[in-house]
């Protein structure tokens, strides 16, 4: 554990024992003094009536901060436990994006019977947002923004600003409308500030403004965000109208969750199931794991009995020379892992952007000279420990040239199959480890048989 | 490709059409209007002529933000090729941060000529920097930040900031330090703009201000960000006092650079590899690959070799009774999936703090209850394949057994062997796909041939 770890670890403590005590003034004026996100992790690991206690404690504002942090499963259940009245407030005080991304994840019944007690306003920008899909840029967004009319001065813009910062979810960058919502510029806090209070909003405003669409992939939008570091981009409909803005701090929950649906993709799992790690069901969480996962394992059955079968045709050559199947799991070991190393760098390269499509043949190239340089070294290595254990240099080898014409095939094929994909719209991440090392199974047992009936019987 | 990208494309290619016939005044015009970014963009796929051409035609604003974004690579040849005057002016507008970190990727020699040419308030700054470790807070932040003393009145913060504004990194987020420079407080610009002109900072601030050590790791910091939803978060020495911040958009690099490095990991090449993506030079690129992955490849090596002894120790097993080898490859291919799935889930789960250590023992548990279900699935698919195939039950029924019992122990190790790592202090990465398919190869073998031996030969 690090220093941080460690002091939540004694705020934890603290908290527990506050609440065991039953000293609410002391836990209430202690709960004061920790930010949010600190208390929702406190929070979620107390049992339920404790849970409750704290909640109950908590003032409004605050409460409605932990409750943004919450899943939605424990946020059901503590606002299943507390008064109407309460409810009604904290609801109206939570931040509108979480709200939609705690319902979204909700039955319908309960989904409506918490929007049925919000107030109308946020109700209707509620119902808005849960229409878009969970993963588009309208589905993370915000109506919580600050829209200034292009024809103010900045004196008034302050002014607004003043009144209304408190309960928009940035104030940072201020866009631009004309008299149809029509997005037309971008405004910092910073330029406003150390702008002449009397200019006008559009002659100060920046034109060139970078928007994404309602129903831009999240991932694109992350992309965007990242390359010209905004802190937030707005999103407009068909329409050129100014629906919402994404703030950084979503885009950091995006960016770290597609790393995450990446690497379990490059696994062979389904992205979902990352969706349902934090699922508390013990049951349902392995029905579901077990659903993501087999697909990839039948796709390695089937690869592994067409191996089977091209084993079955060199029968013969087995029999007669037993010493040749020690090797099998060796080469196709090697094979593997030069292709998914090949196949993990094209695939995370080609997200990152490293790999670019108009370079693919360097790529490749290079992950060609990479797989043939680390084949020749395994191979020489390979070749002189079977001669040496078996006392078979013919053996040895066979066994050597297999594993660098294996090494290098799979180095190819590591890299072609993603680029591939890639040209063929085909997401490249589907060139999964389980993937890539049934077809190198495959192709390298096919090298290793031929390689060994014609060297070793054909010639002996 | 998307909307941004075709976009991209065609204003690539008017300003290539701008450089080509040498219409100057428009192609300054042309760049005024674009993101510095998407310059930085254009420029690298120039040849080297056409760049200092487009280069020489930027105001020097744009060009330092240009060169914030490129490489070291380009960024030296690009000075290498424009006039003293036009580099100092140039240099000094650079942001510090992204100098730091192209010169940190600089030769001493090259780093020192552009450490000369500095004024000597930014070359004590930026040799200040280059102290830090690269990937420590210090090695990332900037000090270029603005710090408020805690006696002064919002009116005259406002001011200070008016006038600092355009040199600092973020004003979003203003520091409050105490005479002796310890930061004692934060105050966000909103809270500022929203204040009573005549209040004093120390006042509306808040104390409860989260700081990292300049020796942080960059992860440990972007954890905090991500966590709290932070713009900034400052950067102390051992007393306390206030040294730089870090902006979130260098938390976003630090985010996507982790992510990276944990897919390389667990691919079985070196994190550092990752550094390397973006070099130019072939050969270096791949001596640079072939040191990364061979390591991983070594232990695969070894381990085939221990498989190919272990076989040896069977050869009267399968030399009766050859059709066990036929699917040596399909057991082993499926045990590696099982334990890469497993083990990815765990590792990722560590880093993202899904996987609590607290809760280990239900981690393994729902592991093993998904290995032992899709066990017993391909187990059924594959004893029935191998019973129509070979018309041999008994065969059918060993492979089927030994599927089962080697998907439950691929389950096992790929998430136990994280687990442990970790609980040791090791990084779980090592845990990579690789080592735990190798792993997996020589118990899953072993496994194989006792139930073979006791069941097929024994018995019969």
């Amino acid at each position: 554990m690090n220093k941080n770890e460690i002091l939540f670890e004694k705020i934890a403590l603290e908290v527990k024992a506050l609440i065991d005590s039953e000293k609410i003034v002391e836990l209430n004026r202690y709960l004061e003094e920790l930010h949010p996100r600190d208390i929702a992790e406190i929070l979620v690991d107390l049992e339920e009536e404790k849970r409750i206690k704290l909640f109950e404690v908590l003032p409004w504002e605050i409460g409605a901060k932990v409750l943004d942090e919450l899943d939605s499963d424990i946020f059901s259940s503590i606002l299943s436990k507390i008064s109407i009245e309460h409810k009604k407030k904290i609801l109206d005080l939570m931040s509108q994006d979480d709200m939609v991304d705690i319902l979204s994840d909700l039955s319908e019944d309960k989904r409506q019977e918490i929007i049925n007690l919000l107030d109308s306003e946020l109700a209707e920008d509620i119902k808005e947002l849960l229409v878009y899909k969970e993963d588009s840029a309208g589905g993370i967004m915000t109506t919580d923004f600050i829209a200034l009319r292009k024809d103010i001065t900045v004196y008034s813009a302050i002014e607004y600003l003043r009144e209304n910062a408190p309960d928009a979810e940035t104030i940072y960058y201020v866009y631009v409308i004309d008299k149809d919502q029509k997005l037309v510029g971008v405004i910092s806090l910073r330029e406003l500030i150390i702008a002449k209070p009397n200019s006008l909003i559009e002659d100060i405003m920046s034109e060139k403004v970078i928007s994404v669409n309602v129903n831009d992939d999240q991932e694109e939008v992350a992309k965007l965000v990242s390359k010209y570091d905004f802190l937030a981009i707005p999103v407009t409909d068909i329409n050129g109208k100014l629906r919402g803005i994404i703030t950084v701090d979503d885009i950091i929950d995006v960016i770290q969750e597609e790393a995450t649906e990446d690497i379990y993709k490059f696994a062979g799992t389904s992205e979902a199931e990352s969706e349902h790690l934090e699922e508390d069901k013990f049951f349902s969480k392995v029905i579901y794991s077990v659903k993501a996962r087999l697909p990839w394992l039948l796709i390695t059955l089937l690869g592994g009995t067409l191996s089977a079968t091209i084993l079955g045709k060199y029968e013969s050559t087995i029999s007669q020379y037993t010493a040749v199947s020690f090797f099998m799991p060796l080469l196709t070991g090697m094979g593997g892992n030069v292709g998914t190393q090949s196949s993990t760098l094209t695939v995370r390269g080609i997200a990152t952007g490293h790999v670019d499509m108009k370079r693919a043949f360097k790529t490749i190239f290079q992950e060609m000279s990479v797989g043939a340089s680390v084949g020749v070294v395994c191979s020489v290595i390979i070749c002189i420990v079977a001669y040496l254990w078996m006392g078979d240099f013919k053996l040895g080898v066979v066994v050597g040239i297999a594993m660098a014409a294996n090494m290098l095939t799979a180095a190819t094929i590591g890299t072609l199959v993603p680029i591939i994909f890639k040209k063929l719209g085909v997401d490249p991440a589907v060139a999964s480890a389980p993937f890539i090392s049934t077809t190198l199974d495959i192709t390298g047992l096919t090298i290793y048989f031929t390689l060994t009936t014609v060297l070793l019987l054909k010639i002996s």
